[in-house]
């Protein structure tokens, strides 16, 4: 007899992932040594684990399957001192992966900052020390285990700020660290992003691992628990079931175009660069609306404005420059950037100090 | 004292949409005559009016613009005979255009099919009824009165089909309609998608016109009906004040995301289409994937798929014709297109009766 259907399905999710991973590893890189030459030890792969259903279902299943795919599987929980007694609960999640078969187990204590929120200061702090961990153990990656409900989260969060096709992207099954190291840059593994957090919950309980359930994943202070509690539900019961899959789809593909988009304003940008630094207006007239924006977006940060104080009013402005000019002064965009129209040509130069 | 600025509102986007038309109808074109010849009547706009206080608002606003601009309004009210009396109220709301100076009024009675369910049937009849009304009074445009919360309400139905960024691009600000004649590719007209409802209501309440508040939208029977009153209040309790706007921001981003993509889709069918009229594997590997889905969907279609029977995972399947070649079994799409590889060829073709 095989195993529950939920087990299955999230072990065959770790597999074709573990696979992926040592595809990349064996794949040949000027820096990174070669994984399959036999002298070195097989390559370490780390589950970062909180303790609930979605991760402690991920930490068995990387422990199933690491020894027959040929890695080592570790396990790594972050501390992050929110509330009393968080130390001895990291300990407890730590005790599980250990009693799974993961060695090494780390528990990283953290700082949470105030930068951003409370969500995206815990966020921050989290990948800080998962980054650590993986480049203290040389691991070859970091599996996380969000799940689609928690795309779907990610997607509505994404809609709610209006900024268009790349924010409903959702997150990627393959990510890179902000730490910058050339190893790092597909750090970070979701295998769960196509299975429901129900399966997960299942396959915790067939294969009776006791799960935690984080207060915060209910606490309606935050975004992401109201989202998750009230807003989804409100549009289950509003759109039918099947709302959850149709966000997951959507990050997909908002995620495929967002990319194709952006590698046509890459290209498009250097095309309308003349030689002395000046994009030429003809070249960006021609350009359709939302490749010229990114175009516009790319040099105003290439010219030093930064990214995140950028706004799509300020891009719009510059278009204008462009699609509707009657002699405009010139504009004033963050970092210090002017945006400024020189006859056929448009400047963007930051001022000196 | 100027109008109450609801008033004002309502008034400054009809006059933009009114300019709009008339730039339009002057542009010189071979096939509609010259509409700024003094020996022509000055041009008809029609509005279409539900009596509701979007359409209400809508037709005040055209009445009082109209002759301003130069051009001549009229009014038209659809009976859908799908409740008792509404060819009373028709006509009431006929009389209340008349009496704002609307001239001619018309009262267009449809049958509504079952074709797609209810709101789809009505739609389609009422797209084919102000069609037919247009053309009988030779009117260069027919506005609608959407707003900025029916265009959020069209992003979240988009998004519950999870079919990408066109699916979340919402209604245009200007749009053709079926008939196919070419002077009607520019017809319809909404001035009022960047205006919230509550600034209509606030404007015939403060014209003292009456509105009738269609029973159809708070029937929780219809899904629109279900999104306006409970997902879209969800929302914003959970994401807060500006997921309307937030909505309808994603909607215009998502249309001009979506013509770029078409656009990069359209050449890169060209230049892979050989002189044999298969495609060049090599060059459609070479797309990103949203544009190389793209180009197979165009020439699934061309190859004599119906549209509407296309799903993802049929473009899926083609696709890993060209990614994941393995030998596979020539696919079957519907409307007995046949898709198979031969060598560097993909070929689609329609099976002969």
């Amino acid at each position: 007899m095989g195993p529950h259907p939920s087990v299955a399905a999230i072990r065959l999710a770790v597999r074709r992932v573990l696979n992926d991973i040592l595809d990349a590893a064996r794949a040949p890189s000027p820096s990174a040594p070669d994984a399959s030459s036999p002298r070195l030890p097989r390559p370490l792969v780390l589950v970062a684990c909180s303790g609930g259903a979605d991760s402690m279902a991920l930490a068995s299943a990387l422990a199933f399957e690491a020894s027959r795919a040929g890695v080592r599987a570790g396990g790594v929980t972050i501390d992050h001192g929110l509330q009393p007694d968080s130390d001895l609960r990291a300990r407890e999640v730590a005790e599980r992966m250990t009693s799974l078969g993961l060695d090494p187990v780390d528990v990283v204590p953290v700082d949470v900052g105030r930068a951003g929120g409370p969500e995206a200061a815990a966020r921050t702090a989290r990948y800080a020390a998962l980054d650590a961990t993986a480049e203290r153990h040389h691991a070859v990656a970091v599996l996380l285990g969000h799940t689609r409900d928690d795309q779907a989260e990610t997607v509505l969060l994404g809609l709610a700020r209006g900024s268009g096709t790349r924010s409903l992207s959702g997150m990627a099954a393959v990510s890179g660290s902000l730490s910058g190291v050339p190893e790092a840059a597909l750090r970070y593994r979701r295998p769960f992003l196509a299975i429901d957090r129900q399966t997960t919950r299942k396959a915790c309980l067939v294969q009776s691992l006791p799960v935690w359930d984080d207060p915060h994943n209910t606490d309606p202070s935050y975004t992401r628990s109201r989202v998750r509690h009230e807003a989804l539900p409100a549009l289950e019961k509003a759109l039918g079931r099947g709302v959850v899959e149709a966000l997951a789809r959507t990050a997909q593909l908002s995620r495929d175009d967002a990319d194709a988009l952006d590698a046509w304003a890459q290209d498009a940008q250097r095309a309308a660069t003349r030689p002395d630094g000046t994009l030429d207006v003809a070249e960006l007239s021609a350009l359709p609306p939302a490749v010229r924006r990114r175009v516009l977006r790319r040099a105003a940060i290439a010219a030093g404005a930064p990214a995140g104080s950028l706004f799509a009013r300020h891009i719009e402005e510059t278009d204008r420059l462009i699609t509707a000019w009657h002699g405009q002064r010139p504009l004033n965009l963050p970092g210090r950037v002017e945006a400024r129209r020189q006859g056929g040509r448009l400047v963007l130069q930051q001022a000196s100090q």
